[in-house]
């Protein structure tokens, strides 16, 4: 495997054409928006550029590659993956594709590498940068639609600026997209400032029913399965849900504990410096970092929230 | 008044020293992070410069200026106001200063000139944008310090982001920022990642208080003085609390109605393009955008929430 800079990628796309681009599956922004981006750009070069049809993209992403999909690899195809870390972040039916995989675009540290060429920059904060930074080497006049396919990719991954990988380089890339057009308040709007009905009702359910202990520097909220069942949340509401009690104003550390349909308990927990979550969650057997870990146990609910309660006070 | 543009402004703070620098009643982010930020680059030049002492500065931005206020002007003193659209919006105990003031640096569109030279940029999203611009017309070297202040300015001002003001300008002053050492992460959880447990319960009970009209696209939440009461918000807590029912997935307008302490109902209509919240706060008497208005009636809670359900239902 080759290591690309910015300035190979950018030659290798210069010299070929016919170009099949590859997301990953659980699609996000991220790879959608590097998707879409890349193919508007090589088509600005006059080059044959399309995405594959990935069936797990959801609407909340769909319109990025709307009329730029196409739903089978040709011979003569160059295919690019955007965002993908390893073969099996591949969604299974493209899982043949690995090893026609000719270069990867991404920018996620632990990865495998399995195309004969990488562009692969781990201290970007999304690989729609990546992209964005490829396309002006190319010289590919930015337009409205490359950009906010950009900013999509770009502000998802980083939370809208807020997660801990923003660097100078997002503000660059996201004021290069609001030059270049991109409605950023709409984006914004659509990405952020909108939740559904029941994850806003899991959160007020949350609020009501956390434990502060150590005068509120620790939280814990244990969700029954029947609770989650009956506000009807989705998978996508549950994303990230064990950010929303670290929130409350002096809360230090905040454990959020789900029971998954097999009857285990799954520990999630978030800490500002100075506090350790991993550590938590060693006494479960589980990992992660300081600021974020989790685990799973075969505890009960009600008897894991217990003992969680005993090691978070105990520390 | 004579109105400078940013080099004329930087020419006018290089020939002069002995700075003054005013903030606005009931400070925010902006207007201490500019006043800290100009001062912080001023005593770069090897400048005197000061803030005078704005009591109202809460702890929430308190520590910008820790250790560069004063407590009274003096006499061969140049005095500049930071984010001050009038004298109006002076604390009262500068309502003096007025006079005396000699430079306005500010970015609101409508206001009262009160000053002999003014830098205004209607056009900025934040005032501490602009001092970013001059202090580096100036050859200020950002450090951790300034760059902190004009982030904490331009953030607060933007919603990190979010609102429609925020520009191609903001993200190129955010990217500045974060090169030159500002704890962008530190400070987006801080100010914007957190939440006091009484505004998170009013979010909890207005999420199950709503009401959802026509198809979920209207909603109207009716908050009774008891309720503030009873979860012990402040005015803090309460501030732009009428844009979180418009967050709801699906609802494309939203009204909040509180009642005030003698009586009265508040009421604020919150709305997506294609919807109009001036034209349902005129049948109030009220008045604003078509995204953004307000009304007081002296009809009761109830009786304006019925009355509001018939205009936006029959709009």
């Amino acid at each position: 495997m080759k290591s690309l800079n910015r300035a190979e990628a950018a030659g290798f796309l210069l010299v070929n054409d016919n170009f099949c681009i590859l997301t990953h599956r659980r699609p996000d922004g991220d790879t959608v928006g590097s998707a879409a981006a890349l193919c508007l750009g090589l088509r600005k070069l006059g080059k044959q550029a399309w995405v594959l049809k990935n069936e797990e993209i959801s609407d909340r992403f769909g319109w990025l590659v709307e009329g730029l999909t196409k739903e089978t690899v040709e011979e003569h195809d160059i295919v690019v993956s955007v965002d993908v870390a390893s073969p099996g972040m591949l969604p299974k039916c493209f899982a043949s594709l690995a090893e026609t995989c000719r270069l990867r675009i991404d920018h996620h540290g632990s990865a495998t590498s399995f195309t004969p060429e990488e562009l692969v920059d781990a201290d970007s904060a999304s690989c729609a940068e990546l992209v964005c930074d490829v396309l002006a080497i190319l010289g590919v006049e930015m337009d409205k639609n490359i950009a906010e396919a950009v900013y999509v990719g770009m502000s998802t991954d980083t939370g809208c600026f807020r997660f801990a990988n923003t660097t100078a380089h997002s503000f660059t890339v996201a004021a290069v997209c609001a030059k270049a057009g991109a409605d950023i308040y709409g984006l914004n709007q659509q990405l952020f400032e909108t939740n559904s009905l029941p994850k806003l009702r899991m959160h007020a359910w949350m609020i009501e029913n956390m434990k502060l202990l150590d005068d509120g520097k620790l939280a814990i909220v244990a969700i029954p399965r029947a609770v989650e069942e009956l506000l009807r949340v989705t998978d996508d509401d549950m994303d990230n849900i064990s950010s929303y009690p670290r929130t409350v104003a002096g809360v230090r550390m905040a454990a959020t504990l789900r029971q998954t349909k097999d009857g285990e308990t799954k520990i999630s927990v978030r800490a500002i410096p100075g506090y350790d979550a991993a550590a938590v969650c060693a006494h479960f057997g589980g990992g992660g970092h300081k600021g974020a870990a989790g685990a799973s146990t075969h505890m009960g609910l009600e008897e894991a929230a217990e003992k969680l309660k005993e090691i978070m006070l105990g520390m």
